[in-house]
C-alpha cells in the first residue's frame, strides 16, 4: 500500500516454443502482482520483432486473440510494470524495442540503475536522444554503441558500465539473453517447458504454464539462448551477492520460490519470530489481508493465540474508484477492507502487517478496528522499521515520508493509535530468513532498514531521489 | 465456482440523501460479490427518474463522474446481477424502468419467482408484450394493471399473485418501497444515514457508507418511504419464514450480518462441526480460497490440526482470460489457484470447501494438490451434499449436473480422487447455524440438500428448470 | 414522454438470403443519410430472433465480424435513426424486439403516428407498460392484443387503429411483413437479390447490394414474405396518396428513385424553375453543399450563369467536435464550410439552398460569403417557405422556431443579410415535380408549406407539438 | 525498416496564444485531408513539453476536453499523417518528441528525405538507436549531435546534411521553428492570429481559426519565433525552387492558396485546357467526386457540354468497413460511389478524374457507369500520365504498379474499358498552372510525369523504392 517512486516490475522470457507469445501472456498473468500499470510482449519470428504494449492489466492489454496472431514466432519476452501516481504515459511501457546497427533488440528490465542519470548525461553530451524517462533506455543506448563482435560480449561490455539492480531479459531476432546483476538484488529463475528455455522473475510463472523449475539464474550470471541451446557466462569479478530481503517480506507471491526458499514459509517464520520477540496477552491474531496472512498464521502458531480473518478484503477494488464528490467522508481504506465485528468486538486483538510506510493507512485501519469494538489493539510488523528509501527497484517514498526515518517506535505507536506496536528486529529477521540460497558468501540487502547500501550511488541530496530523472 | 442458471443478485436503495446515486454506487460496490455481470442505478429527482445501466463491474459501468450528474436527485435504487454463461444482453440489466399510467417506476429484484411463466403466459394471452427474459418483468406488468388507489395497495395486490423468492426495491418519482417475500428467502436489511433510510441485500453495504444498521426487513414486510417518513406494512397472512441457508454457506460476504448472525461465525461453526463429524488424522488444514477460509479456521481450531494457506489465489483473474489456442493444456483452475508446495509436500492434507456442485473443479484442485506432493488428501465440505436445484434465487445447475443427486459420497470421493470425503450432515448444519434470527417459528430453507421446497412451483419435468423461461 | 416527436429514419429488410444480416448492414450503410444517431439489425434463423443495436453510425455499431456470426439466419430487418440533440438513450434504438403470446416479433418504423399518444393513454389505462418513448412501441402493443388468427390479419387489425405516416418492416421467426400507410407519406421500395426479396426506404440501398429494383410498395399495400413466397394485400379503403414532397427537396439521396422519379432530376428541375421565377443578373451560381448542388446546376443551366463550387465542405466533420473553451469565437458553420475566395471575390453571387428553417445558419453562411468578398449575394431557395411543422416524420422545429411562419420573405432577407431572397413558389414546385409516380389521384403532401395536413391529428395548441407527448 | 517511404502529411504550429492546443486541434481538423491515419499535438508551457498522439482521425484522437487541459501552454505544434495499409503502429505518429542535452524538442514533418537511410546507417554505425521507422527521426538525431551554440544554427547545421522534401515545424520549451526545404517541394504558410504567429501546410487551416494569411514561408527559409518575436533566416545557397505540382492536381484542398494560387482555379484551368486538347462530342460531363469536380466544371465550361453530378459519393464511408464474408461480390468502389442513372442512361459521357494510378479503380468506375446505361464513355484525366514514383512526399506506388509506366494511353484505354481516353499534356498542364508564385526562377516539380527529379537520391534499382529502407 505504497505510493510508489521507483519502478517495481516483473519480467518473463521464452525461447523456442511454438506458443511463445501466449505463454508469455500467461507468465505475465502470474506476475501481475509485480506491476499493474502497464505491460507488453515482444516476440521474434526469427527475422523480425513484433511488439504489443499498453497501459493496464495483462488481461486488458491482451484482450484480443488477434494480438497473438501478430506476436508470431517461437521466442518472446514480456514485462509488467508497477503503477506510479501520475506517470500514465504509454511511452515508458516495456519491453523497449529499438533498431540499431545490428538489427532490432528488445529489453525488459526489473530493477533500478543507480548511475543511469550520469550515463544519460554523458550520452546526451555525445548527441544521444532519449524517448522515455526510464533508466532502461541507457542500456539500449550503450548496447548500440558497444564495439564487441558478439552479442554476449556487447551485453557484457554494457554491464561493466551500468551499476545497480537489474534482472534483464533481451530478445533479438535470433537470441534471448537473461542476466542478473552481480549483487543479485532482484530474482530471476530459469525453467524448461517442452524443450524450450523459460526465464521469469518468480517461479509462480512456471507453475502456471507447467514449466519445470531448474534453478535461479545466479547473481552475475548471463545466459544466452539460441537455436544451438543455452550458454552460461559469468561476466563480473567476485561480488558478494545481496539479494533483496523485501521480496520475502512483501513483494513476491507466497507460492514463489525466491532466493532458494518458498516465500510463504519465510513469512510464517517472520511471524513466529515476531511472536517470540513481541509476545502479548491477547484474544485473537488477525492479518491485514492479503500480504499479512502468512506472518499472522506464524504469529498465531507460536503464540497460541487463535488466528482469525478479522478484516475482509473487497477483491473488486479497481483503479478507477470514484468517490462521492460533495461528501466530506473519505472512503480510502474502507473501500478495500471491512472488519468482522464478531471477531473483534470486546477482544484484545493482535494485528499483523508486513510494514509501515507513512503510517496513514495503519492509522485508518486501527481506527476501523477500534470502531468495530476491539478492547486492545496490538500492532505487530513482520519486518524492522523502514527508515531508508530503496534505490534498487522497490518503490519506497522519499526518506522524509518514511515515518520510521524520523520517529521512534513509541511515537509511531501513538500516531497510529495502537495500544502497543512491535517491529521484528533486524536480527530476528535475519535469523528467520537465513542465508540467501545458492549464493556463497552472500547476505540479504536490508538497506531499507539499515541504511547500508551495498552498491554506491551518486551523492544525492537527502531525499532527492524523486528528481533522479 | 458454479456455472449459473438462475440469477443471483444484490439490491440497494436510499431515500432522502443529497448524494443518493453516489451512495448507491458505493453500496453496489460492497455488494459486487452478489453479481458481476451487470449493474445499474435509477435515481429520482422528485419528478423524473434517471437511469444508467450496463454490462460489467460496478467500477467499469460507473466510470465517469458525468454519469452521477445525470443521476440527480435525493433517491436512488441499484442492482448488481450475477454472470450467466451466454446471457450477455444488456436488456436484462436492472433496475427495470418503465412508464405506465401513473408515471414511471423502477424495480430491482433479488430472488426468483416460481410462477412467473404462468403469469407471463396469462399476460401474453391478454396482449402483454415482454421486452426482457427476466421474471422481474411480470411484476411491473402486474403493477401496471393493479387497480388499487395507493401505491402500497397496488404493490400488495401484485404480491398476492406472484410466488417465490423476492427481495424487491421499487422507486417512483416520490417514493421508495422495499419488500421481502413472506418466506424471507433472500436477505434485506434496513439502515439510516444522515437521516435518510437505506436498504441493502447485506449489511456490508452499510459498513462502507457508514450507515447505521437498524434491523432486517422482516419476511413479509413491506416498507414505504416518502418525504413523510417510513411506514411498515405486513401484507401477507401468517407464513413460517424459511430464509436461505446457502447465504450462510457460500453466498453472503463473511463480514455481513445475515438473518441475525454474522456470516463469518456461522461458517467457522460449520467447520468446527465438520471436524467433530469427520475427524481425520492429518498434518495440515487448508481452505479453497476465499470461500472456504472461515470453515477451515473452524475445522483447524476444533481438530487441533494447523491451519495453513496451501493454495494461493490470483486476484487479477478477470472475465476475459484468453487461453493459448493451439495448446492441448487447459489452464482452468490453475489460472486462479496455485499450491504452496512447502505447505503440502509430504503432508496429509485436509482440504475445506463450501460445496461440491459438478465435482469437476474439486477433481482438478485435488489433482493439483496431489501434484504438489500431498501424501493424503481428505476433502471436507462445510455443507451437506447438494442434490437438488434451487428455485429461489441461488444459481445451481440442473439436477442432472449435480453430482450428489446421482452419486453416493463414496462414488464422489472416487471421482474427485480424494482419499476420504466428508460432508457436513444436515443435522450438524442445523445445529451450527441455529434458528434464523428474529423470525419466530422459522427455519432455514435447505431445499438444495433435502429436496423439501417450502414454496410450491408448477410441476416440471425433472431437471427441466432450464426451460422455465 | 417522447424525447422527440419527429423521427427521421430509414428501414431495410431481406428474406431468404444466406447473407441476410451482412446485406442488411450494407443496406443501412447506403441509407445512413436518413439517420446517424443509432442503428440496429434483427435477424431470424427460422426459430429465434437475434438483435444487435447501438448508438452511432452503422460502421461503428457493426464493427466486429463476430456480430454477424450472432446475427445468424436467412432473414433480417434493419433501421437507422436520426440524430436528435440530447436523446442519446439506447433504449429508443430500433428495430424494437419483443416477446408476446405468439413468439417474437421485431419492427422497424420510418414515419410518425399522429394518434400514438391517444392510443398509449388507452393502453396504459388498461395496464400496459412502455419501455421506450417511441411511438413505434404502441404498434407492438396493439399487435400483441390483436385477436385475428393470421399475422397479416393482425397487422391489418392494428393498422386500422394507428393513423399517420409509416413505412414499417416487421420480422417474425418465419415471416417478413412490409407495409406503407395509405397516404404513402414515406417511401418504401421492393427489390430482388438472388431470389430473395428485399425492401428498403430508398433504391440506393439496392444499388449497393446489386439488388434489382422491382417497384415501389404502394401506399396502403402490405406485402408478406415467407418461404412460400410473397403475397400482396391492400388493407385500406380508397385513400388518395399524399407522399412527402420533402423527400425530393432534401431528405432522400439524389441517386435514389423516390415516388417514381430519380431525386437528382427533380432537384435540378426545382433549380430551373427557381431560375425562371427569380432571375437575377449575377456572375456565379454556387450551391450550399451537398444538398444544394443539383438545384444549383439546374439554376445555372436555366439562367446561363456559370455554376461554381464556391463553398468547400469538410467531410471529416464528426459528431464530437470540441470547441475551444475559453474562446469567444464560435466555429459552427465554419467547421463544415469554407469559401473559395477566388470564386466569390468581387462577384455577384447566387447562392442555392434547399430550405431555410430558423435562418441562423443561412445568416452565418451569407456573412462568410460576404467576408470572402462577394459584391452581391442573391439567396435562392429551391422550395417554398417552410411555415408549418411536419407531423409525418420529417424533423422540423416548432412553428415558433420556423422563421417563415412569422416573417415575410423581405424580413427574412434582411435577417439573413442577403441582397435578395427568392423562394420557389408552391406552383413552381408542383409543376417541377409533377404527380407522384404510380399513385392515381395522388398529389404530394406539402403541409410544411401549405399548412394543409392530409391526415388529421389531435387538436393541439399552436406550436405545442413538441409537447405532444 | 520504414513501413512506407512516402508519407503524406500536414503540419501546424502556433506560438504565443492562450488557446494554442485548441487552435492546433482546429488547424489539424482543417488539414485532415492530408492524413487520416494518425495525429498528434505537442504543446509547451514554457518549461515543459506535453504530448498527445494517437491513431485515427483528429476528432477521435482528441475526444476528451481533459486532453486539452494536459496540453497546456501558449505554444503548440501538430501533425496529421496519411493512412497506409498495414502500418498501424502508434510509434510512427508525430510530432516526434525527445529529450536531449539541451532539453526537450518536438518535430512535425511533411515531406520525405531522400538520404535518410544513408544518414541512418552512419548514425547507427556510430551507435545511435532508432525508435521509429520514420525518416523524421534522423533529423532529431542529427539535431542532438549538432554542435552550434544557437538553436537556429543547429537546425541549419542539420539541414545542410539532409536532402529531399521537408516542411518542418519544431517546438522547444521556448521557441517555434518552421522551415521549408530549398526546393520548396511541400507548402508551408505563415499567418497571424491575435498577435500570435501561426504556420500551416495549407491556408485552409487559417480560414477555420480566422487567422490572417501573411505569406508563404519561402523555399529555403527558416523562421524562428520566440517571445521576442519572429526572425527569418535563409540558410541555403541559391536553389531554383521546384514546388510539387501534385498539390495542385490532387492533394491540397481546393479552397487553399498553395504556391501563390488558389487550388480551385488551377484545377478548373486544367479542365479547360483538357477540353481544348481532348475535345469530344458528348452529352454530359461528370466528375469523379470529390477531387474531379473543379476540373469537370472547367471542362464543361470550355466545351459547352453540360456539367452534371453523375456519381453520388457516400460520405459516411469509414475505415472499418466490413465486407460480407461469404460473398463472392466485392463492393470496393460501390461503397463509395453510386451512379445517377437518369444523368447517364443513353448518354455520351465525359468522365473527369485527376489521375490514374493502377487503373483498377478507373476500370471499376467505368464499368459501373456503363451498367448505368452510358452510350459512350470518354475518360479525361486532368494531369499527364503518372509514370514515375514520387520521392518527395506524395504516396505513389512503385513504378511497376503505375500503369502509365509500362502501358501506352491506348493500352490503358482498353484496360479501363473507356471508349476514349485523354490525358492533359505536360505543356498544357504547365500553361494552365503558370509559374509557382513568389518563387523567382522556379518551376513546378513534375518528376512523377517527366522522370526528371530535381533532388538526386541514392542510386536505386528501378522500382525498388519501396525497399529503400
Amino acid at each position: 500500500m505504497f505510493d510508489k517512486l521507483h519502478e517495481e516490475c516483473g519480467v518473463f522470457g521464452i525461447f523456442g516454443h511454438p506458443e511463445a507469445s501466449n505463454l508469455s501472456y500467461l507468465g505475465l498473468y502470474a506476475l501481475q502482482h509485480r506491476g499493474q500499470e502497464g505491460c507488453g510482449i515482444v516476440s521474434s519470428d526469427g527475422t523480425r520483432l513484433h511488439a504489443h504494449r499498453g497501459m493496464g492489466l495483462v488481461a486488458d492489454v491482451f484482450r484480443d486473440e488477434e494480438i497473438f496472431n501478430r506476436l508470431s514466432g517461437p521466442s518472446a519476452i514480456g514485462h509488467v510494470r508497477y503503477s506510479t501516481a501520475g506517470g500514465k504515459d504509454v511511452k515508458n511501457v516495456q519491453p523497449i524495442m529499438v533498431d540499431y546497427l545490428r538489427g532490432s533488440i528488445a529489453v525488459a528490465h526489473n530493477g533500478n540503475l543507480v548511475n543511469a542519470q550520469e550515463i544519460r548525461n554523458e550520452l546526451e553530451l555525445a548527441g544521444s536522444i532519449f524517448s522515455t524517462t526510464s533508466d532502461t533506455e541507457v542500456i539500449v543506448h550503450l548496447l548500440a554503441k558497444a564495439q564487441s563482435d558478439s552479442l554476449p560480449d556487447r551485453v557484457s561490455e554494457v554491464l561493466q558500465v551500468v551499476r545497480g539492480a537489474y534482472s534483464l531479459v533481451f530478445l533479438t531476432e535470433t537470441r534471448l539473453v537473461a542476466v542478473r546483476d552481480p549483487n543479485g538484488f532482484r530474482p530471476l529463475v530459469l525453467g524448461r517447458l517442452d524443450g524450450a528455455y523459460v526465464v521469469a522473475s518468480e517461479s509462480c510463472a512456471f507453475d502456471l504454464i507447467e514449466a519445470e523449475f531448474i534453478r535461479e539464474i545466479e547473481p552475475g550470471e548471463m545466459i544466452v539462448v539460441d537455436k544451438e541451446g543455452m550458454k552460461s557466462y559469468h561476466i563480473f569479478g567476485k561480488v558478494n551477492p545481496t539479494p533483496c530481503i523485501f521480496e520475502h517480506i512483501y513483494f513476491a507471491r507466497p507460492d514463489s520460490i525466491v532466493f532458494g526458499r518458498q516465500v510463504y514459509g519465510v513469512r510464517k517464520e517472520f511471524g513466529r519470530m515476531l511472536a517470540r520477540e513481541y509476545a502479548v496477552d491477547a484474544d485473537v491474531v488477525i492479518p491485514i489481508p492479503d500480504s499479512g496472512v502468512p506472518s499472522a498464521i506464524g504469529y498465531a502458531e507460536e503464540s497460541g493465540i487463535p488466528f482469525q480473518l478479522g478484516l475482509i478484503r473487497n477483491h473488486y477494488v479497481g483503479r478507477t474508484f470514484i468517490e462521492p464528490q460533495q461528501s466530506i467522508r473519505h472512503f480510502g481504506v474502507k473501500i478495500k477492507l471491512n472488519p468482522v465485528r464478531e471477531v473483534i468486538e470486546g477482544k484484545r486483538v493482535v494485528v499483523i502487517d508486513d510494514s509501515i510506510v507513512r503510517g496513514t493507512t495503519a492509522r485508518k485501519i486501527i481506527k476501523m478496528i477500534r470502531a468495530a469494538g476491539a478492547k486492545e489493539i496490538h500492532m505487530r510488523i513482520s519486518s524492522p522499521p523502514t527508515s531508508f528509501p530503496c534505490y534498487y527497484g522497490i518503490d519506497t517514498p522519499t526518506r522524509k515520508e518514511l515515518i520510521s526515518s524520523s520517529h521512534t517506535v513509541e511515537e509511531i505507536n501513538r500516531y497510529i493509535t495502537s495500544d502497543t506496536l512491535g517491529y521484528l528486529s533486524r536480527e530476528g529477521m535475519r535469523a528467520a530468513v537465513g542465508q540467501p540460497g545458492g549464493t556463497k558468501g552472500g547476505h540479504f540487502c536490508d538497506a531499507c532498514f539499515s541504511g547500508f547500501y551495498p552498491v554506491k550511488f551518486p551523492r544525492l541530496k537527502a531525499d532527492s531521489q524523486l528528481g533522479l530523472f
